[in-house]
């Protein structure tokens, strides 16, 4: 079996506060050829491959400082008036910057945030469409508003107050909070995770204008190494010849069912001709859910699978997707597969209900379950990505593992929902022989474990891995 | 000046109901070419001007049964499950039946409900993009979708239990209310006139299939010779000889500002080399909130103002749009328009927050004033159209009439809000000179006399005019 050095990228500066999984085959620096000298993140726009999937507008924004201006913009930025990003907003300063959003760039001025609001798509300056189902905004309060005046530019500083970031040729607009989440969420019953935690208490105003950021954006987590933009991507799929590129957008643990099916993804492409499809295995990074297993733990998840030899190193790569989640179903999951696009990838792989959720209030799913692999067939602007639906799999009592169900025999089978897994976890409790390899299992455990309980029996905080 | 005739058409039945309209100058039946032959419903494709835009899909699509055909259809049906229609059903199947909304062939199955809640628009099986904003659907319950049963095709009659359509071919899917009103309205607020009225008590399916109608719709209410069909509007604007058709979209009394703009519209379109541009003056005659003016009232109306002169009947044709208001702003706004794109119309006048209202729950308008016209300009499968922004026009106190807002003189202008309006025909106050016709004011006068007062302050019943 390959090492696991081959799925991942590192970063030259090598992390302090993941140690775990520096002690693991996770790195190898000398293994990989995407380049990483100091001013890589330039707009290097000739760096797309010929042979993947055009970015959506033609070509693939960055949104960095060069680096030769990069004190100039910061003397400009002093008189410029301030905002202070959010975590969140940050990641999406984040997104925007590497070109996930290609062609945006910079936060939604109000026509890019009608047109997303209305038809999940922008229409560019030569009548073309490309998909943009998300929002992707930045809102400011009324004294912020005051504060900016005139100006033309602001500041995008961090929690410490460092320059991230110039916003120019700003417009400010009304933030219809009630319209934004009605028409992102097709529900404003109270409790949706992103909401609450990003739109409720923000201001009462959005300010959009073009993007520059002072440096690449680093989270010091240890899991910055696994970060590849979407041009560093292209540079990997480019390196490993690949002919096509399929992405699996995921959240949650990676078990064996998942596994199978991207095994099987890789497959059926070779059946379609293709002769070196490479998987890109694509956690998503951003903000998630207080109950959703949180990125660090994810990773080391997901490095015990993949030591365990279940996927072929040679033919995946796996990288952190920037974005936050906003469980939007039907509106987020084009996002995913569109951001996806401007990273190479000319297959998505689509699950059952993806980026669902429970509905807040009600006892139900928020969304049908089959809507969004629906909508994801029918969304304008992704008509030259592939959609693969994700084929079912169970448990197979029979076989003693995950296998794609039978509907000729559904007794032999076991399904394992997300709700089980964690309940098994949780209760240290063991999952059938081939559901999960051990030490995969075992890091779900640890991170059960470590949660602390809460008296009130809500879900407990989340510590690191 | 001719008479009203050139502006109406009358049907060959004349109407019991509506006698004031009947002694007036809006009959003249001899006048009008237009061809009111028992089968003229048939599927006469031909009949679409080569001068006049094409319709959405390439070809008006209508959906009545040949006459030939009407016996054995009827006798077909008798042995189908029935579902009753309500009001506002039965106001959509005549919106289907003569091709308002073409490319649609009927109530919309679950793709075409999906494209429309997400996207504001249909891709067709060519690539194409047409706009479709509203959902077009019929609600059924549990009971009714029991009875259906395994049945391919229903009986859809009327409160009297008349046949009126089948609709074949049908597709039972769930009826996500919430999701529905949130995505269409941008709010899930209770109070929505037509969410109240058509949707709240509504069945949890929706059926979707092709639709045939037995006859035209018609409401015996006076009124019918008023609704011609996108099939008829395009015979008449073809022989005007009309080389352009402006659309203008009203659900309210006419005041001199609108006859203003109509006819600077007019003079614009003969500026930009037109020769002929024929206005469709077209009030929307489907479900309408009940502190609006009911149809028959606002018929009345427009006929006193056209009798007076303000607008050119030689250029001027007035028929019903028989569409119900969903009060849904910018995405409603792009149904009015789509649908008048295929009774022939190339120019759209676009006021200020069009198909909006106050919010039913919070102290604000509940659509940003300028994003009906906005979202216009970039609704995708509108680009054919031309959208003519409303200019603002209010009562020139230094001429005595309506004229053109001129910011640099703002205080010699006064605005009258509908709201002033409807004060001061309640109070059976005048409004200035010039504002509106005095027939047409007296008309206003008398509909508010006419209503009942209630006790509790709550908007009266509306009575027939």
């Amino acid at each position: 079996m390959a090492t696991m050095a081959a799925l991942f990228v590192k970063t030259p500066k090598p992390s302090h506060s993941f140690p775990e999984i520096r002690k693991t085959h996770f790195i190898t620096p000398l293994k990989l050829s995407v380049s990483l000298h100091p001013n890589k993140k330039t707009h290097q726009r000739t760096r797309i491959s010929c042979g993947l999937i055009d970015p959506d507008g033609g070509k693939l924004v960055e949104l960095f400082v060069e680096e030769s201006e990069r004190d100039h913009k910061k003397r400009q930025a002093m008189s410029m008036p301030r905002i202070k990003l959010s975590r969140i907003d940050l990641q999406w300063v984040h997104v925007l910057s590497e070109g996930w959003a290609s062609p945006l760039k910079g936060f939604m001025r109000e026509s890019e945030f009608l047109q997303t609001l209305h038809f999940n798509s922008l229409r560019l300056d030569d009548g073309s469409v490309v998909n943009m189902s998300v929002p992707i905004v930045l809102a400011v309060d009324d004294l912020q508003k005051n504060r900016i005046g005139e100006s033309k530019a602001v500041a995008l500083v961090d929690s410490g107050d460092n320059l991230v970031a110039i916003l120019s040729n700003i417009e400010i607009y009304k933030h219809n909070k009630e319209e934004r989440i009605a028409r992102t969420w097709g529900t404003t019953a109270p409790g949706l995770p992103y909401v609450e935690e990003a739109i409720r208490t923000a201001g009462n105003w959005l300010i959009g204008g073009d993007l520059e950021v002072i440096e690449p954006i680093k989270y010091h987590d240890g899991l910055d190494r696994f970060r590849l933009s979407p041009a560093e991507l292209r540079e990997e799929f480019t390196r490993r010849n690949a002919d096509s590129v399929f992405a699996f957008q995921l959240r949650n643990p990676v078990h064996n069912g998942h596994a199978l099916l991207m095994t099987d993804t890789r497959r059926r492409l070779l059946e379609m001709g293709y002769k070196n499809p490479i998987l890109l295995l694509h956690p998503l990074g951003g903000y998630t859910k207080a109950d959703d297993v949180p990125l660090s733990w994810r990773m080391k998840q997901h490095e015990k699978v993949l030591e365990d030899g279940i996927l072929d190193p040679e033919t995946t790569v796996v990288s952190i997707f920037p974005s936050p989640m906003h469980y939007a179903g039907p509106t987020e999951v084009q996002w995913h597969a569109k951001a996806r696009i401007n990273a190479g990838a000319n297959f998505y792989i689509v699950g059952r209900d993806p980026a669902g959720m429970g509905h807040p209030v009600e006892k139900r799913d928020l969304y049908d379950a089959d809507h969004g692999k629906k909508v994801l067939h029918m969304a304008p602007g992704l008509e030259r990505l592939n959609i693969l639906p994700f084929k079912v799999a169970a448990y197979d009592k029979t076989q003693g593992k995950m296998a794609f169900f039978d509907p000729s025999r559904p007794q032999d089978f076991l399904f394992i929902s997300g709700t089980k897994m964690r309940t098994l976890a949780r209760n240290k409790e063991n999952p059938p022989d081939g559901f999960m390899c051990p030490g995969g299992w075992k890091v779900l455990v640890e991170y059960y474990d470590s949660l602390v309980p809460t008296e009130n029996g809500k879900v407990p905080e989340a510590v690191p891995a």
